[in-house]
């Protein structure tokens, strides 16, 4: 199975190392909107622009578009999915509907597969949240995320005056996730759930406290939060700071029993050492899901909700059973 | 959906009792091979003899069987298949793919769906096995079982001259489980992954060090496991051992990154105050699936690695979409 990188930045890059670790997938190419001689692949892998792609529609199973949710998704992933079959990683949770709407247009209409949505929140988290509550129907779940890095936290407050850089964690708590782990299902504000941990590098002669107060009173970002604020140095930030990791838990608890007796606890868990790298080997295992599934006729756009496990495997079925059920 | 469960013990009044929650599933009624007339259901359910359940071959629409492994369901799934959408509970792991062989011959020609193996393990676990390896292909994982009663290490107990009655509690050792976690990928012996905790009751005048001595080094049972036994009354088994809790932990570290230099830890776990309501309540899960993809034209075995997600859930794809992606 060829598969092609859309875009190359850090998901992109995951996406390449991933494509090694799976002997029955081989790297195609990466397509990137600068200019080829720009883009060095970490493993040497062939750069072509973008534009070009159309030229390669017969050589290329797979393309794994690692874009923004932002911007680039919504325009890339229905355009190539006209021509083949796709795997993103859109994660605006609100427009997923809309999304999906408009590639499943582009891939019916070309009898394409285009796995929308795919990563860990979306994906996994997700597949957990569906199996969690179909088999407990009578519970209640929820999610945690981190310790990890906010990509979207940390932009915010680098742009506050007098903020030269910054890294935050989000990191969920203890007592909380305690409370949902004894079965109790808690109701939980957003403050109980998650605390804020920032670290911050100011400029010279800025004013510490103001920028302190203006992290912890931001709207949306922080004033619903328990936010901590370190300055520390750029050599600080970039020696200690510099990585990627994330995570969460997906815990659902629910009852069963004449009386609603018996409790049970299913909890799914991820600790990230690297984000894009992690979500990068969800999109290649969807890839292959992608070009089996349009193999066997099947079109149009999909989630992992419609996914088969077993077409994310690289073993066969046979084997899955006899080793794996 | 109109549900029929064949067989009425632990299991079988976990799926009368899981049907309840679920508002799209409705129990036709419960098949047995004693006297019909002798079982009462928990919630008063009608009670058929097996041997007439074909007159009720259209008003059925899934039979979820609920017999045991080694002589029930070899014969009762196969031969329910060939009239019925059937989910079992098959768990002899070794035997599974025969199994899958005579009931998929069965559905095939019948034109239904048989979910074969479904339950936590195999079932649940079977699945975040096989996730967690199509996406960290260069890792290992790991199953853990417990804290929970193994009815089987307690029957062999009950089977020692001088035992009155027992249960044996399978318990994951936390060492282990810390190691795992750690992303080592530790070598861990039978010894070093579960310890074995017994509370018996001896009969008046028993040789209790005996038993103990027989316990301990009762082959493939409990020779390679450290193993604590525990003498006490009748009175406090009932009061503090009757439960039939269980659970576990499927734990992968992988590594990804241009050199492995990232590891990542996905851990799925279950706390389960009632192992036969749990299983159950996966079972009506996978009874609502086999109806609906028998319902698309599908057809043959199938196991949790064949059924796609949101065939699972009672809520619709968009819904999903909307709410759990």
């Amino acid at each position: 199975m060829k598969i092609a990188i859309a875009g190359y930045g850090n998901l992109g890059r995951g996406v390449e190392l991933s494509i090694r670790q799976n002997p029955d997938c081989e790297l195609f190419g990466v397509f990137t909107r600068r200019s080829p001689d720009s883009v060095k692949t970490v493993t040497g892998a062939a750069v072509y622009h973008i534009d070009d792609i159309l030229n390669y529609k017969e050589e290329i199973d797979v393309v794994v578009i690692c874009g923004g949710s932002a911007t680039d998704l919504p325009k890339q992933t229905p355009d190539l999915a006209k021509n083949f079959n796709v795997v993103d990683s859109f994660d605006t949770h609100a427009k997923i509907p809309e999304h999906f709407d408009v590639v499943n247009a582009a891939a019916m209409g070309s009898g394409k597969v285009a796995v929308i949505s795919a990563g860990w929140d979306p994906g996994m988290f997700s597949l957990n949240r569906l199996y969690a509550s179909a088999i407990l129907p009578d519970g209640k779940d929820y999610t945690f995320w981190g310790k990890g890095v906010s990509q979207g936290h940390s932009d915010a407050i680098r742009r506050i005056d007098g903020v030269k850089n910054a890294k935050q964690y989000t990191i969920p708590i203890d007592k909380a996730l305690d409370a949902v782990r004894s079965g109790a299902m808690p109701e939980l504000t957003t403050r109980e759930k998650h605390l804020r941990e920032c670290f911050v590098v100011a400029e010279d002669g800025a004013d510490k406290e103001k920028i302190e107060s203006e992290i912890k009173t931001m709207p949306n970002y922080f004033a619903d939060y328990d936010t901590t604020v370190h300055f520390i140095t750029e050599e600080d930030l970039i020696r200690d700071h510099s990585g990627i990791p994330h995570g969460g838990f997906v815990i659902r608890s629910g009852k069963t029993g004449e009386n609603n007796e018996n409790t049970h606890i299913i909890e799914y868990s991820l600790k990230l050492d690297s984000n894009p790298e992690f979500t990068a080997s969800v999109l290649v295992a969807c890839a292959r899901a992608a070009y089996r599934m349009n193999n066997e006729g099947m079109k149009g756009a999909k989630t992992v909700f419609d996914i088969a496990p077993s077409y994310l495997s690289a073993k066969s079925p046979e084997e899955l059973r006899k080793e794996m059920l």
